[in-house]
């Protein structure tokens, strides 16, 4: 006799793991899904960054089983934003704030083919604090699907058309210059980029060549476009493809964010010689 | 067929997740509880701070699925304080040092049914150490009571009379005057209060209306008293029933602990316009 | 009927908890093996510390069920060091980085009895990153053998014998001092050192007796030999047998690495009066 799979939940959110955010929600799934098994994708998404959580999300999805996927990034709890859950063209189910943050995720998954409002969900624990709705409204409804409920019994339906969406900043290659942006920094410090492997191609860049990276106010340094770290020298600035097949820039050993001084949001001009 | 609903094991600690703590009790835990499903409720308590401990357990304890509550926030561990579990009104079982850090949760479910002293416990692991009880003695004790053993079991009988309480300080309504205290601040800076949404009441304050908070050798500050972030200016300071149902001050869009200079500990005077 | 216990795979790595490289390991596994239970062992390790990782995998191995134990602290992913799976003496499985990580481990455990290298393992993701091993090598191949795999069909045989080794610093006792290394910092603040219980024994200290602790171009402390922090004063230094029976430096309710300047590696001379 083979055992079914258990009922898979993730669970993103910028609630960090000092207090017992996390924990009680873990708690509250327990209760109303006891078989399902929780993975922790990441509670360390910088407070209230919408689009950090929207991408950490979306470069997960495709390792993620089919389940759902909870996500709170939600700076406008108590406020006027819709609590949605999404059913996508992928089978997954992701629910959280209509705020952004599952919106690529729903966009690489090829859409969202149903979608309800679960602000006045069934499902919510009574009463509804006004300050975490995680606890309340996200968890429970995310438990009850995963263990078998229709999306449709969650909440209100609403039209997928008006989801709010993320719009991220776009590459583009311009007389041999790739502009680009940094849109992620994870905790070595590595600087995820928009581009990807097409557009550093489209730049003419390849690999084992230097380019020279420019930026507003600053002078322009040389990095190396390698396969991985270990192909440069410590302390050395490379451009590389990351895990999520997007170019990004490291220091081998060392913090380029840092030593860089940058951050997620600024414009980057990679000239090759 | 139905599958039986596995076992339950909460964890609270001030272990932090640095080190192996934590992972080395969930691996004693499963050795003896395979099939249990532990949650991870919060292992940031601040080092040593019993009355954060047991602050943060009973806000939990009314999300938590009937189990085993493993709380460990220990600094005497080695002297003479007891080791004990618990078989609470409500059917709970809480686990850890007598110390105080289980005694709010144990009040709050309508205390004691029976209590046994798991110093010498028959489940320990052998050799005890003198400095990780959680993983010699709580852990293993918890999983053997997830598992079906009786508390009995467990330990040597002692009297629920004899534990050891935490007090906390009370608020209290002086001439229009609430009296309250901060008693915990989470990792946004948000500063829980010991006042109930009732001593609010008492004290004459009313949702969208402006009080002064007064505090030693400071500067008397306005506040509104809101019902979530949303509602007021970013910047702004604010009083609000948290999560917990305990007033709370935040400062929207920022940290009100740092920016107030308080912590857990100091009393407060709010002054009804 | 009873259920069988569900497979266990523990995780440690550098990899921290504040991206989602831990989670997206976890959603691998799970995918694959679905019924797993993972533990997480640690993900503090300082980063590319080889050595601590190695220290606190063999610390926590006598703690850990059955299963397969998963380790990935890989300065050099991508440059030449092999990936391997290895089964001990004592039946559990080792899977990560042939860089000495699990080297202490294997060890302590009786051995290696079967060794294969994994780097093109057939139960890798494809395609693989240059830099994300964990979630395209590692995570894969410990989930396919916790679901049943024979190691022999999660790579190619390799000779155990030409697996990388950590060598540590060896303590001595020399004309009543014991010569001895720092080589482990807990996030208390708490140092262990490479000495046993028998090293100090064999250099004739005994519980309850004072030792001065020489540093190079410091001057000398008195430290007590105590069994717990319990027995000495608030700021008092001493020497214990910790909970992994190595000795250990701590300063009661303080950080004796802060107070002392001391890391890992540093070599200590004990001398008792």
């Amino acid at each position: 006799m083979t055992r079914m799979a258990p009922p898979v939940i993730t669970f993103l959110s910028d609630y960090g793991l000092e207090d017992d955010f996390v924990g009680v929600c873990h708690a509250v799934i327990v209760g109303l899904c006891p078989d399902c098994h929780i993975i922790d994708l990441n509670h360390g998404i910088p407070r209230h960054n919408v689009q950090a959580g929207a991408l950490v999300l979306s470069g997960a999805l495709p390792y993620l089983p089919v389940g759902v996927h909870l996500a709170v990034v939600d700076p406008d709890v108590g406020a006027e934003r819709r609590a949605v859950a999404l059913r996508l063209a992928n089978d997954h189910i992701l629910v959280g704030p209509d705020n952004g943050v599952l919106s690529l995720a729903a966009e690489l998954a090829g859409g969202v083919i149903e979608a309800v409002d679960i602000a006045h969900s069934e499902f919510r624990l009574e009463p509804v604090s006004a300050t975490f709705h995680g606890r309340d409204i996200f968890a429970p409804v995310a438990a009850r699907l995963a263990a078998g409920a229709a999306l449709g019994q969650a909440g209100a339906p609403c039209d997928p058309d008006d989801l709010v969406r993320i719009e991220l900043p776009r590459p583009a290659v311009d007389n041999g210059t790739l502009v680009a942006h940094a849109i992620y920094v994870d905790r070595f410090g590595n600087v995820q980029l928009d581009a990807s492997h097409e557009d550093i191609a489209r730049a003419g860049l390849k690999l084992g060549t230097t380019i020279q990276l420019h930026r507003d106010g600053r002078e322009p340094r040389p990095a190396v476009f390698a396969r991985t770290f270990a192909e440069v020298e410590r302390g050395a600035l490379l451009v590389y493809e990351d895990a999520d097949r997007r170019m990004a820039l490291a220091v081998s050993h060392a913090n380029a964010a840092e030593l860089l001084g940058l951050s997620a949001g600024e414009q980057l001009r990679i000239v090759v010689e």
